[in-house]
């Protein structure tokens, strides 16, 4: 029988997951010192790597006081060998250890990173972002997201889009809504972009179907647990549409992709947390918005009949709603009265004041928002001259649409809220490794 | 025998590409009108799609009156049975076809797309950029971009590492080098990051291996062909490395996964602009910056020992000396001055006025710098003593070092740069969808 330590040389590392597998074999570990326990006979440093914890068990009165020297979070390489025992965790732990300290003695963090949770307010724990996200349950949420993405774009590959990488700078202040962040242009004013929205839109005209990847902008003034004054938008456009149902077809699609991403690469993740990944189905149920608006007067206190958008506690009726007729977490509410959506949307052709758009509920919040936009260059013309807005600060944007544009529509993600919902977070910044927002601009 | 008629109903839109393999199909076209053709019996009519161009046959006079309105870049639908055509695209082209219109009638753009080249200066072309990349050639540079960064994620997610995202926007414009934007951030001054070295170095605290693909902000005055003002940096970062030659072997994988992933991806792009996908070799040949001086103190007339940097002839030289010597179009150069390097570069332990660093050459011009980063707090403290530096502006920075890192290094491609040189551009901006520059922020 060949011993399992010829294959592993003492050398090569290996981490803290595989050790179950190595047994019997000389093996190094690096990584962090997540916790150091002395007992009258023994000492046990329990190392902290990508993958996860493995413990390392010191005798002998040298050993032990070479091993009690270190503080906790100093980097350390321990060399020992893979010995099975069940109380250790995943069932095996180093014996016969030596050890090397790979950094200085680390200084105690504010807060201790070996217990369960870390004992420090969310502001605090923000401050000490670096050493806060160590910890096991800090860093979990920015595995799901880094998951959620992979999926998203996977999706979208397989469905024939091409990433794109617009501008965040932009000349002028067009999309309404938020406000903007100024810059300093060599000299010149310019605008942190709010949204890839002109640009994507544009580029359909080139790849026909379209996504990125990248940070958004709004200067946001209001300090609540949602908004961020920067954050990361999945964006997808289409061409060739026949209308927002396409779009919505491939949102499912995407949904499915960033769902069985989660489950695939953040499955420890996502247990940790005690996060439930949910089901995307087949085909998402969906609800017109004057429907949803008869619903909510026939079954609620409310009559919100005439309101021009839905209130968060109609949302979250909404959903409930969706869970028990339709099994559904996921709820996609159509045919907003344009007069609340963006100058471009599209309106219904059979019901030209409600709008070809969507939002999509998730967990009693809306996660998404889209819709089929204009593309005729007279329709531009128009929708604009109806709300009154001039069509001069949006002439390279409309230039787009004066040589052929086809039918289009697409959505935007904002990654930190899906993360948040998915992980049922009570503050989006939880989702956010370095929030940005009126308060903060460090670390 | 099934007629392959029977397989694709009439309503569903097909692909210019896949017309060959449909031959006696009734189908339906969706596109731009890439060209149109009068003769006197006959009008073409050329699509564009995203997968290429598919031509349709109009005869008798009613057909070709349908198809002779409309004006190029205007949306089509075509539909009609693919009929085998050596002469046509791709063998095969729509007989008894009938058109409509998608979009309204399409404006003449400021150049011919349908010429095998835009007859245009570059400042025209990007100033008209959503039409000009509808041209095969100008858009073919960025389908090249996609499948390199999709190449770069695949093959670090394939060595465990995990995707962040960092803050665009940071409190003091601390790395040195190029100049920064200033941000009004509610009222107070803040700045557009430079790279996410920073934040990407305290997350190989928190993930051990980490990448991020997203914008960079350089406040550069210089107009020149290489400078943008906003570019696409892709960074990585791993920590436990024994010095900068382990990252080095990351980004010897990184550059096979893109070049892999341009081959599989992006071959049609590759092959319209002649571009030559290089070979990445097992192990590509590396330098040390005293013996290229020695080289080129001895091979050509100049004698730059005792210059602490290589000049753009010296990378020329050395590019054309490692493909002759090495047969490869990559050559590592390690051990630059530690007086050219940033502060937080680790010195090389045997030669400290040397570091563990490197460039990577390729094809005449540096395309990668990374290397070994300090990990101990005091060394931080000393390095910046050294270079005259008060700590105060780094302290958050800093903070990371006082609880433990790990020995790490990482390095950052700049994409534009990376497609330029493969497809040999003279322009930087030939790579950059909607470039930013000193004279540019349109559209």
């Amino acid at each position: 029988m060949i011993s399992t330590s010829t294959t592993v040389p003492a050398t090569r590392r290996v981490l803290a997951a595989e050790l179950p597998g190595l047994i019997g074999a000389q093996v190094t570990l690096q990584g962090w010192l997540h916790r150091r326990r002395g007992l009258k006979s023994v000492v046990f440093l329990v190392l902290r790597d990508r993958s996860g914890l493995a413990q390392a068990v010191f005798t002998g009165p040298g050993a032990m006081a070479a091993a009690a020297r270190h503080p906790e979070e100093t980097v350390l390489q321990v060399t020992g060998t893979v010995t099975g025992n069940p109380q250790a965790p995943g069932g095996a732990e180093l014996t016969s250890p030596s050890v090397t300290a790979l950094s200085g003695p680390a200084e105690p963090p504010p807060f201790d990173l070996y217990r369960p949770t870390v004992a420090a307010s969310l502001p605090t724990v923000l401050d000490h972002a670096p050493v806060a996200l160590r910890h096991p349950v800090l860093r979990a949420p920015h595995v799901i997201s880094a998951a959620s993405v992979a999926g998203f774009r996977a999706a979208l590959d397989g469905l024939g889009f091409t990433e794109i990488h617009t501008p965040k700078i932009v000349a002028s202040a067009t999309e309404s809504g938020a406000g903007v962040f100024a810059v300093d242009w060599f000299g010149d004013r310019a605008y942190l972009a709010q949204s890839p929205q002109f640009f994507k839109q544009a580029m359909v005209g080139v790849f026909e179907r379209v996504y990125e990847v990248g940070p958004v902008f709004r200067a946001e003034p209001h300090d609540t647990a949602r908004h961020l004054a920067q954050y990361t938008s999945l964006d997808a456009e289409l061409g060739f549409v026949a209308d927002h149902r396409d779009v919505m077809a491939v949102l499912r699609d995407v949904l499915a992709g960033m769902t069985d991403a989660v489950r695939r690469r953040a499955g420890d993740a996502c247990a940790l947390l005690g996060a439930e990944v949910p089901d995307v189905p087949e085909r998402i149920p969906e609800i017109h918005f004057t429907r949803a608006q008869d619903l909510l007067a026939a079954h609620t206190g409310d009559d919100p009949r005439g309101e021009p958008d839905l209130a968060p506690a109609h949302e979250r009726w909404l959903s409930e709603w969706a869970l028990r007729e339709h099994g559904s977490e996921f709820l996609f509410v159509t045919g907003y009265p344009m007069a609340k959506r963006p100058f471009y949307t599209h309106p219904d052709p059979a019901s030209p004041a409600h709008s070809n758009s969507f939002d999509l509920l998730f967990r009693g919040l809306e996660l998404v928002t889209g819709g089929q936009r204009l593309h005729r260059h007279e329709d531009y013309l128009a929708a604009l001259a109806g709300r009154g807005e001039p069509p001069a600060p949006y002439t390279g944007y409309l230039a787009t649409f004066r040589h052929g544009m086809p039918p289009h529509g697409g959505f935007a993600i904002g990654l930190e809220r899906w993360t948040s919902r998915l992980i049922g977070a009570a503050n989006i910044r939880t989702a956010t490794l370095f929030p940005r927002d009126l308060h903060r601009l460090t670390p």
